[in-house]
């Protein structure tokens, strides 16, 4: 096993978030599942904005988010991902490059737009997303680059490429070359109604295919079909090397086949907007991991960048995360 | 003179700020005048935004930021400005419509891309402009309206439009229209710079063509060549029938004929980005206006606007600033 090039690659979907404030009224009015991830088509994503109040636009994506965090922690990795050629594709692919990442993302040309998602910040902090996957559809196997996984410590893939049989393609594709090549596979849960929508294969996933699992409480219950957070980290115990379970402002639990350990949450002033706090908190614990820190030091460093981004509007870190962990390491 | 029907007319340039932190050792590297706008070409704007870090993009453009503020704190009015077809296009009109506003904006089909400004914050809180106009520049007389200038009880034009002759000619055509309506105009500086490249004709507006005229301190002791602000007020004073002169934490000074009113700034518990201070000062002082206020109360509203901008990143306001009003008044 060659020592790895990257420390971490990312495969998800290539989106640039569009976000507003709205009240639960508005979320009831428009059937939009609150605290979900809403896919949604192009007519749906015209008549969202038409209502949507001023927003702003930051580049977004779960895996994209995390490898943010990753790099503000003072990570270096990849990213595989698919825009179209466009303004907001370009503004995606700036701001990646921008964060010092390799990026892998051959913008689409003559098919849709590139992906956006509609997300309305409603008074408790809670954020519902409404994605219109635009030409995050086309993204195959053929947008994978096996050398690129290969040299990665890790590889880190959501769940929500299940969406869509070509994403899901080019997971499976990723995941097998970077276990070919020794790497990590790590994969998040994405969305409870995603688990939903992939349960089977998720659960198989899960079982035999991810060394590094993670998932709030919601989406790990429903995995394994219970209401009860015990008997899902029972059952999800020993499956993965590593689980970590975030419990919003309860912290984060993290299993392995002998251990459970309770992660505290990070203190946050006030809590603005939850968008990203999950991929953030995945950002910290594979930042720790990459470093060969414990995994209560790994946890802490999730729950410091989950802190973080909730304390502002929109998914991924304004403040330097690595500043930030060597103030909290000096208090 | 018929009852208006807008309370507040706008023309300015129509513009999507894309927001980044930077140092101010980079600003000296890239020769970038901080605190100023920079007028910048494609192949600048090209290599500035690929030394940004991670931006985001808000909609932005000084007058239509007052126009964000004017409607935030309950008032009505409409903007004149032009971008192109294209999606940063699609998201100034949305985020101008999503306001409330009536907006007059025929987006141009073939021609350069919709204006961008590259901000650059640096630690001190200060922005610096970097603003290439793209379709701007192609704003002409053609894309005012008469009929909602003369509906409007004030229009609020920016100096900015001096820097193309098009744009000029549409600032000349809405003065005009405005005045023949029987309506107030209102002119802002827009900046020190500006006011160098158009002495001669700033002079003469604000002698002839302004009712009501904003600046900042630089800017007005540059129009009178002094650098003494006292001089420069005793200057201007009798010229306009209302001149309001901000003075960044200083506060802000009201001069009429035969009164000198200073106004206290309003508190704020971190300045986090100063864009937009002086968009938002205009904004609560002619919405002030606008309700037949004193000139007390119109200085208090714009302190108000301008703390709550620059404890965030972007140049509108992010709280309902009709709310903070309320607020202010309880306290």
């Amino acid at each position: 096993m060659t020592h790895p090039r990257f420390q971490l690659t990312a495969v998800g979907n290539a989106i640039v978030d569009v976000i507003a404030h709205a009240t639960d009224e508005f979320l009831a009015s428009e059937n939009i599942i609150k605290g979900a991830m809403n896919l949604i088509d192009q007519p749906r994503a015209k008549h969202l904005y038409s209502k949507m109040g001023p927003a702003r636009e930051v580049s977004g994506g779960s895996a994209a988010n995390t490898m943010a965090g990753f790099t503000s922690f003072g990570g270096n990795g990849a990213f595989f991902g698919k825009v179209a050629k466009d303004q907001l594709g370009e503004i995606f692919i700036h701001d990646m490059t921008a964060l010092g990442l390799h990026l892998e993302c051959n913008p689409l040309e003559n098919g849709p737009e590139t992906a956006r998602s509609f997300i309305f910040v409603t008074p408790d902090a809670q954020r519902s997303m409404n994605t219109f996957l635009g030409a995050s559809v086309e993204f195959s196997e053929d947008d994978i680059k096996d050398s690129i996984i290969a040299a990665s410590a890790m590889v880190y893939l959501e769940g929500y490429l299940f969406d869509k049989p070509q994403a899901k393609a080019a997971y499976r594709k990723a995941s097998k070359v970077a276990h070919a090549a020794g790497r990590k596979v790590s994969l998040t849960l994405s969305d409870v109604f995603c688990v939903k929508r992939h349960h089977a294969e998720f659960l198989e996933l899960v079982k035999n295919d991810t060394d590094i699992l993670f998932a709030n409480d919601d989406e790990i219950k429903e995995l394994f079909n219970t209401t009860d957070l015990d008997a899902a980290i029972a059952a999800v115990r020993g499956q993965c090397e590593i689980v970590a379970v975030t419990c919003g402002h309860k912290g984060s639990i993290i299993v392995t086949a002998d251990k459970t350990i309770q992660i505290a949450p990070a203190p946050v002033d006030k809590v603005v907007d939850t968008t990203g706090a999950g991929d953030q908190y995945a950002a910290g614990f594979l930042y720790g991991l990459s470093q060969s820190m414990t995994l209560e030091k790994c946890g802490a460093l999730g729950s410091l960048a989950a802190s973080e981004v909730i304390g502002h509007i929109g998914p991924r870190p304004e403040a330097n995360l690595s500043d930030l962990a060597k103030l909290a390491i000096a208090a």
